[in-house]
Formats: structure tokens, sequence, C-alpha cells
């Protein structure tokens, strides 16, 4: 199994590296008949991109998004589809102090180990949270398919910028203005503090975390596997291939553990001729398996690694301990620019499972 | 790809029913060369079975393990290793009215749907708690061969019952003192609050949840990848397929979510002309790898979702919203039994990377 | 991936040693709702046993299957189907000689270098062609699938033995009459001289080898998968994984090499309202796609390698050369107990690709 | 998996199309530290591409491979090397009329049912000879990559065009002149007969086969696996991702069939004290383990599909039988460009073995 490839059926392979010539992906097993150019994937790389928002790092990447196969006339063949983003804006210059000192936070230490002097540490390189564009590449195709087919939908949103939680719970409706603030946050009362809270961590040369929620819906029954291919199991590692998630949890997550299972428990009941249940503390999701009430699921995002105020850290050259304050562009929180990222893995999952379970053909 | 195949160069697969014949599986991959037989697997078994303590189901299984291919004159060939324990304590009665009545919090409904008539549904076949025995049985061994070859030690615990948090923080002296209470809390002061918990939900046909800890230490640098096959991602795939866990983080997990990135982030230092950090927030792991801290990971289960009130439902066959209390013999907490579970994914994991990376050979 | 699995949606894991406890084998995503009990399995297995026939080896093997997982109420579940056959007949001392002395032709010195003193010997331990058995476990499966769903059938005959070769073209009436005798050749009238082929060889501590023809008809149109996953590359993967097989050709095969294009094209034509073509040198596959014409495979067996004559040979304990004759039970012609494991490796591959095409789903 | 991938250790990904923007590849699992550039690649590419010589294609390929990731400070980092190569010379204008007509021993038809009309038909799209680019595109790296650091040398040659077989076998020193002729046949006496044999059948509109052998030499004892991966599935796999091939046999191979056992063993003997055989009809493979001495390959090409002359076939559109002459250029034999192709294939195979086997580290 390739190690940077993602999936089963539909699988996604990434490539590139940020401070690179390019980024790109393939993404192989994608039914033919799908209808396809890049106005279906720049979108949500755009609503990715940094540099757009007063609280985002101010680097200008066009990220401009090229398919090279795998569509003919219009529509998928069934063949690989390959995209490549070519990298423009380089100032490689701001991280050549960052060679032999480890940036806290960052893979610069096990890399160095791992891969030794030939580690591309330009910008993170292979590490570097631009590889998650990769990621949007196939996850705007997985979340087209499944609309298209199955009418499955995927949002999701912020629900937490460093101590700052929504003050009211995401309804259907707020789905549609999730990207009406730069915060991707579908309640408009929580977005000025979660600004504020960005706003101050980056005036101290800080930066801040959040927690993203994400919501599927449409779902069929049984999609998934019991034991090791759980809809759980493929979703969370999928997850946690976005560098800065440190926790994923399903439905009532980690509330689940102090609960009574009388409580826990999401009691089935038949409502309009089909079954459903009364609450949603499964997320979705029981034995690995898809139940058809919405997918939740919460992904947890560590502060920004690279930060302005000065840490301690060490030399791997010298050997000593030393002193790092990092320059260069950089987000006081990455958890607004998730959301797309977030859709693109979620979706990317679920198609695949869909594939696996017949739900979707190898031609549309 | 199998879907009840976990691992890419160690590569478990499971198999049985929790009614069936057996339960058993195999493990490929693992090098020739490992001093093996039952002995090194029956006590990680005999800790996870049920029916040894007052807060545990009566059930009394022997789980018994036999290993009948892979092992020559005491060591492993570099053949599969496949392994059988033979079901003995079958009272598959208890279940007979559950067919078409629906147990909130188990898998019974999507699987009717899924696998339609064909579903083994005895004691939740294929989807039985009791098949984490079978991730035991590779687990030991990968435990095992990571200690002999690389001094790897993993110790699993619990830190939480329902709403009962641990007191004292986990030393390593602790470690050696997890299996003497039933909890499997290494806090001895936390274990009375804790079984009363647990008794308290049982006397009430209810059940409880709580959260496990797990500690990895002496791991190489480097284990690992970026993008999709990071230790975070291929731990928490496995960890998921435990059918009760609804949440997975690791080091300050979903805590990092409010911390700014000068208290998240771990300083570098050099401590006897070794590199480490001052603090493990990262729980071990930076871009997807290793960096030598302990890995630290933390698990949230739910409370079991078979419990003696009466609960609503539908019965699938007659179509129409019904009432449900399980009978049987059911843990009131399946927390304290999983420990071991945690233990041999985790080993499974690390030693499936340590195999990929290059830190174990074909032949020890 | 594991070594010792094939397949990627119907995957077979195989374990086991000749003269361990057991061989066996776990076929892993068979759809759900195939009826099937160890009688589906056991007259293929025992098509393939030795010891039935003048010109077979007189090893006593029971080889009895028994399905220990994956079937419920004589019906598949779609969990995976664990198979176990025990053994019984295990003379391990007529190998005690060998251990030392590399048998020419055998595995003996590559695996001695690869697994040092861990590797199992006895009787060639993984190595040895009894492990075929194990392919038939899951091939009998698949090849049962194959019909009942698609009605697929794939016959396996002996086409030459030694330098004798089949008079009269196999047709389509003899397919029913392969197993009414020793060598399973379909035509009556080569069968005497082959079998003296195979007995002068044995007269004189020798052996002979043969070639295998397999056929498959009603083949749907679009089965498989250009560039990597071709028809062509998947069925002779399966193959090449008999142990005494040596080569492997589609339709004209090597013969195609010195044919014109336009003697070699099949020409299409319209017959009965269906496409066709008028030839079959294409072996039924074109692009690696089936094209519903017959796929004809031609698969070439060695001789026997143990032998009874005197060979040179080194003694890798002394460090010298030294001379061996195998004594044992020795097949002097492997080729007569092939069809049930060609057509084993043929189905498991087509059943395979039918999953993947979305010509199967996962409940029957 | 991805049907479009090749390889467990070393994953090669093609992608493209004949007449598209570009094919290209994805190599993943290459170790770090490989001193790599384009040159290492194109001169393999240019011994492939068609219009050097008079009796090739007069297509005009530049055939100009990119690396666009990987590869840093002129070093491979451990990361995915992606490859492209533009198209430029697309004259679809010649297959327009091939639309609806299916030309013979293409795959015109199985690809029309499959993948309905949203297939890529121009110049056979994804089922092209021209994809065999992208296997070099890898194989070049991991040719590379075998003798730099195992001193594993893989060299392919002609020794049969259309009834023309080699007169002279083969020898180590004419390796060395391979590409001296435009057949790429070691055997300088037999190249003029060959050339003959193509130009006469390009002259009546029609085209011959052929069959290419590959010898390999400088292998570590041990390469491989028993049962579903030994050395000689992987390579057949891989060999029959050749669009032409229909049949693969090592050393012996079909001649085995009818040889004795006493003939075909190969007898093993110290040599300059190391353990050798006296013959090669092995062809370097026991157990499907390497086993030190040249690993030998044949595979049969079948002719060009593509001819000249008139050939029945149906128009789907129409659905009627119709006549097809086929226009545009192409190749009379394709044999002479197989050479860097059958290498290709080989060594990416090997370098999966041994990157498998623990021979290479992640890290040279």
């Amino acid at each position: 199994m390739s190690t940077n490839s993602l999936g089963s059926r539909l699988v996604l392979t990434s490539f590139g590296e940020s401070h690179g010539k390019c980024i790109g992906a393939v993404l192989d097993g994608c039914p033919a008949g799908l209808e396809l150019d890049e106005n279906d994937i720049q979108p949500m790389l755009n609503l990715r991109k940094p540099g757009q928002y007063a609280i985002s790092t101010q680097r200008q990447e066009d990220d401009l998004v090229s398919i090279i196969s795998g569509v003919f006339r219009g529509y998928t063949t069934g063949a690989p589809i390959a995209m490549v983003i070519w990298n423009k804006d380089q100032r490689s210059g701001d991280y050549d102090n960052l060679i032999t000192k480890m940036r806290p936070g960052h893979s610069d230490y096990p890399a160095s180990v791992k891969y030794k002097q030939f580690n591309d540490f330009r910008g993170g390189g292979r590490f570097s949270g631009r590889l998650t564009a990769t990621y949007v590449l196939g996850g705007s195709i997985a979340r087209k398919l499944l609309q298209i087919t199955l009418r499955i939908e995927t949002n999701s949103y912020t629900i937490q910028i460093g101590n700052i939680k929504i003050k009211n719970n995401p309804t259907k409706n707020m789905m549609n203005s999730i990207y009406s603030n730069e915060i991707r946050c579908p309640d408009q009362e929580s977005v000025d503090d979660m600004i504020t809270a960005i706003k101050s961590a980056k005036k101290s040369g800080d930066s801040v975390g959040g927690i993203i929620e994400s919501i599927t819906v449409n779902l069929p029954v049984g999609l998934g596997s019991p034991i090791f291919n759980s809809l759980e199991s493929d979703l969370s590692k999928a997850l946690y291939s976005i560098p800065s998630v440190k926790g994923v949890e399903f439905g009532s997550g980690f509330a689940a553990s102090n609960k009574f299972g009388s409580q826990n428990n999401d009691e089935f009941v038949i409502e309009n001729n089909k079954i459903t249940t009364t609450t949603n503390n499964s997320g979705g999701i029981l034995g690995g398996l898809s139940i058809g009430t919405p997918i939740i699921v919460r992904i947890a995002f560590k502060p920004t690694s690279s930060i302005g105020k000065i840490q301690n850290t060490v030399d791997i050259d010298k050997k000593q301990n030393t002193k790092l304050g990092i320059k260069g562009r950089h987000d006081p929180c990455v958890v607004p620019r998730a959301p797309p990222i977030v859709d693109s893995l979620v979706s990317l999952t679920l198609a695949d499972h869909a594939l696996q379970g017949g739900f979707l053909k190898p031609v549309i």
C-alpha cells in the first residue's frame, strides 16, 4: 500500500511539496460518467486558500487546479484523474534559518532523523499544511459524486476557536451561511468573539486552536463494515491526515464516557414509515455502519505551531540548546481554513465505502 | 484490501462469530525467529475475558487460544500465524427474542439492512465485542515483538468510569499495578469510586462508559509517515475497530483546541545528550512521526448498549414501534476489559510501522 | 498487503504447513446469501488429493475440510469464511535426512537463506505443493459463486504429459468427461499414452511435467481493467502461485509471436444479435478486459522436483558437494492433480474482478 | 487497491491518455537519498519511443519527462516522485472513423461496453501502448536504485521476430550491444533476417509479433515469497500489463513440460565458496524465491493489432457487420520497442521485493 494514498476503491494519491514545483493528486476509481471540470474543484480550493482574510496569512497563493487526465468531453472516463496546482509564491528565504533549529510543534526534528539530509525542509516540504490542498482536489470530486448519485451532503464548520465555543447549536438552515463569515461559523452570534480571539493571539505573536464539526445527511443505511473498516475507523484515519488534528470524536464522543446507557442509547422509532432514532448520540454510526441519521464528527485542531514568540529549542547541527522566533507569514489559527478539507476527507471516505458496498457503480 | 484485515506489512485478519464455532485470527508478516507459544498470548486474553469479577458479566468463556500454524520448534517461521479460540459457552437462547426487535445502540438494524436475512445475529455475531479477543491474538504477539526487538512498552489503563475521573496522574511506577484491581486503574485511590459507579449503574439495569489512556515508551524517532499513514491516522483507525469507541485523542487532544500555541508547543531540549521535549502535548507524534517521547492516546468508550431497562425501539418484522428490555449476561461497563485490547491495537499498529520503516527486519 | 493473500475484493488468505497441525484459508469478501457447506468444497478437494490412483503418490491424506466461520443457517453471511484441513498422515521421518542436503528443484536452499534456521522444512513446510489445497478451499466457493450468479463455468484439463500431446482438440462435450480418467484429459484417445509416460518415468525413478489448459465460458463483457489489473495480469499472478508452474499463456500465446496480425486478430461479427469473434486467438481478453468469448489459458508444469534418481547437490551444513536420492512418496507427475487447483485460481480471480466491476453485489 | 497502481512497497501509479494532455506516473516508496534527475529517465524513454527507425511508426513523440515532485537538491526525499510527459503530436483525426467500427485485436469493443460513451477512444486512450511509457518513468528509477544499491542488472532483448529465431544464444558480452541495432537483438547475425521479416509484413499492410527475453544478474538469495507473492507471480503480473503480451515463461518455461525431472532439476554445486547451480532451468527462482542465479523470463508479443489490411468487423452504432482498414502510423512490430519496458517492469517488481524483504532500506 502506498503510504501517500488513501482509500480502497476510490484511491487518492497525493504528491508534491510546499515549496517545490507543484502539489497535486491522482484520484483513481472514480466512476465513469461524472460531469467534471476545474470549476467543480476550484471553489473548494478557494475556500481553503490563505491570504483572503485579515485573520489569515498574507501569502498569496493562486492555487489554480488543472485536471490533466481522466476527463474526456467533459465527463470522467473511469481512468485516473490527475490534477496539479503549480506553486507560485515561494519565499523560501523566510525558512532558510530554520534548517538546523527545530521548530517546536513541527515535524522538523523527526523528519531530519527519518530522512536525514534528504528531507525537503522548505516550508515544511511534504509535511506542510499546504498539502491539505491535495485532499481537496480529490475531495471536491468525491463530494460532487455523492451529491449527484446519492444526494449525500457534507458540511463542516467551526464550533470553537480557542476558548470561545459556539453559542447556538447549528441548525439545518444555518448550513447555507457557513461561508458568510471569515470564521466559517454557522452561528453569526459567535463570530465576533472568535475573530477577537484570533486577533488577540496574533497580536501577541501567538496562535489558537479550535474545533470543527462535520455533518453528513441523506446516507443510505448499511454503508461501512464491522471490525477493521468501520466508518469510524476510516473517517478518523482520513481526518488525522490533517497535520494539526489531535482529536476525533463521533456523536456524543468523549461525553459518552460519562453518560448512562439509558441516556446514550438512541431509541429507534418509526417516523413517516421510516426507521430512525429519536436522538443521535451515535453520530449516525452503529457497528461501524451508517444507520441513515446524520453522521456527526468533531475534529480538534491544535493551535498553529509556527508562532512569532521566542521559544526554546535545539540546534541539531551545533547539538546545543538555542532559541527561535519564527518569522514568515503564518496563520494565527488554521481552523477557519479547515472546513473544505474536512468536507473533502469525509466525502472521500464515504464515497469509497459507497463503492465498496455497491451503493455506487463503476459507471454512473 | 480485505475489510477484515488490519495493517500493511504486519496484517491481522480476524474471523469468527460470537456464537459460531470459533473466533480466530491470522497474523501475517511477523518476522521469523520470535520465540512463541500459547503462553505468550493467553495471559492477555485472560485479562480481557469476562466473568472473572463481580462487576463483569458472568459468562464463563475459557477463551483458550491454540496456535495452529506459523510456529516451528518454538519459533515463528515467517509464515502466517493462525490462531483459534473455540467457542464453548453459547447460550444463544438468550438472544432469540431479539431477532426482530432492534436493540438500541447495537448494529442489529443496519446489519439487517446490509446483510438482509443472512446476518448472523446470534450474540451480535460478527459485530460482537467478543471479536475484540481476535485483536488480542495478534496484538499480544506484536507487543512481544516490540518488547524484545526494540524495548517498546505499551500500557493502557482506565482513567475515567462514568463521571469518576482518576484523582492522581499515573506515574511510571503505577504501570506495574494496573491489573491489581478490577478497574485496571493505576491510581488505587480512584478505584473504589469507580467500582461504586459501575455497581450503581448495574443495580438500576443501566450501564456506564469511561476513558482508557494508553502510553507507549522507548520509541525510536521517525516511526510513521506524513500524509495518509501518519501514526495518528493508523492508531485511530485501529482503535476505532473496538465497537464501543466514540472518541480518540492524542497528547493534549481536544484540550489543545483552547490552548495558545506558546502553551501547546513542546519545546525541544537536549538532555543527557539526547534531544527530547520538556512537555508532551504532542503525545509523542509530530508530522505523523514518532519523536521518541511517550505516545499518549486516550480512547472514549460509550456505556454498554445492552441494558436491562426497558427501551423504546422498533420491530422490523411487524414494522411497528415496540419496547425491549434486554436479558442475558451483559457487562454494565466494558472499560475495565479494554486495556489489553487497546494494548493490542497500539502494538499491532506500531509493529506494522516498525516493519515499514525498516526498524524491524524480516528475520529477528 | 499480506504476502499470503490473493485478491482485492475477494481475498483468500492461506495459512498452514505441509506437516504442521493443519492447512487452512480465510476467504474474505464473499457476498452474503450463497448457500454453502462443506459439500460444496470437498469434491474439488478430493479431485486434488493424492493417493487415489496408481500413478499418484501413495500418501493417504483425508483432506477433510471444516468450515469454521462465515456461514449461518446454511448461507454465507458476508463475514470471512475460515476453513481448516487438519493434517493427519505426517511421516516427517521421510524428510529428516533432507535438512542439510538441498533438494534440487526445491525451495530448500533459498528458504534456508531467507528464514535461516527458523524455516519449517518438514515436507517443504510452507513451500509444499500441499498448500495448493488451500487455494481449492477458496476456489471452490468462488467457482460456485460464479456459476450461480453469472453462469460462468471454468473447466481445466490436461493437454500434455511429458512429450505426449493431446491428439484431438477438446470439445464442449468432452468437458463432462475430464474426470473419467486418471489423467484428467478430455480426449480419451490420448489417455493411455500419457499414463504410459508417467509410469515409465516413475519406473526409472524420474518424473515428468505437462500442460494444463483452462477454459471459462459465459463471461460478461468488460470484466477486468486496463494497465496493471488486466485479467491476464491477475490470472497469471494467481496461477504462478502453484509451485511447479513455469509458463502461462493466453489464447494463441507464444504461438502468436510468429503469426501475422491478419492471422492473429480475431474479426468481430454479429451472430444471433450478439457481437462475438470468428476466432479466439485473444483467449477472450482484449485490453485486459473480457470480451465474452471463452477465456483460454495454458499453464506449463515442470516435472516433479522430488525424484528417486541420485542427484548432485550441496550439504549446507558441511559446506561441501554431496549426492542425494530422495525417498518418500512423491508424485511422478503432478499435472493430473492440477485441474481443480487451476479451476480454483481462475475462479478466485474472475470472482474478484466480478466484484470489483459491479457484476456481483455484496449480497446475492 | 488502486487498479492503476503496481507494487506493494514501491508503488507505481500510472495516469494519462494517449491523446489527452499528458501521460504520467507517481512512484511512491522510493528510498530517500537516490541521486536523480530527468537524465536518469530520459535515455530509457528514448529507447522506447517510436519514430526513430525505418521499421517503426513515423509518429514524432518527443516524450520528454519532467520530474515535478519528490526530488530536492538532486536527491530523492522519500516522498512520491511525480513525473509528466506532455503530449504533443496528437493527430486525433486519424482515429475519427474508428469510433463505431471496432478494431480487431483492440480494446474498442469491451471498453465501449464497460465505460459506455465515456470511454476516451482517441488513439486507444487509456488502453494505448503509449501508456507503457509511464512504466518506464518508474522503471528507470527502480533500475537505477537496484544497480546502485545491490548491483542488480536487468537487460532485455529480442530473441524472435515473427518466425525468425535468434541464431546464437546471447552471451554476457552481447549485453552491451543490444541497442546497436534497430531490432534490439544481441546476436548481430540474426538482425538482418528480423528486419526483413518486419519490412515484409509492413509492405503487405500486415504486422508481426515476437519474443523478448530478459535476464537479471547479481540477485541476492531469498528475494520473493512463497504462495501468492512469488517472484514469478509478481513478475508475470507486471509483464502482462504490456498490452500486446500473451505469454510469459521462466527458465525452461513451456519446454519444462516435456523434460524429465532429472533433466530439468538444476543441481547445486559449490563454486568459489558459493552455492550455485550447474544449469539454470529454474530461471533463477525456486519456491518463489531468488536463488542467486540469473532470473530469466521470456515474454511473447502478439503481432500489432492495427494493420492496413481490410478486416471484417462490426459497427456498434449501426449494429451491423462491416469492414475496416486501419489508417494512421502504426508499428508493424512493437517488439523492438519493448526491451526498456520489460526492463522497467522487471526492475519495479524486484525493487519492490527488495524493499519488502529488507534488502533495501527507506534511506539509502
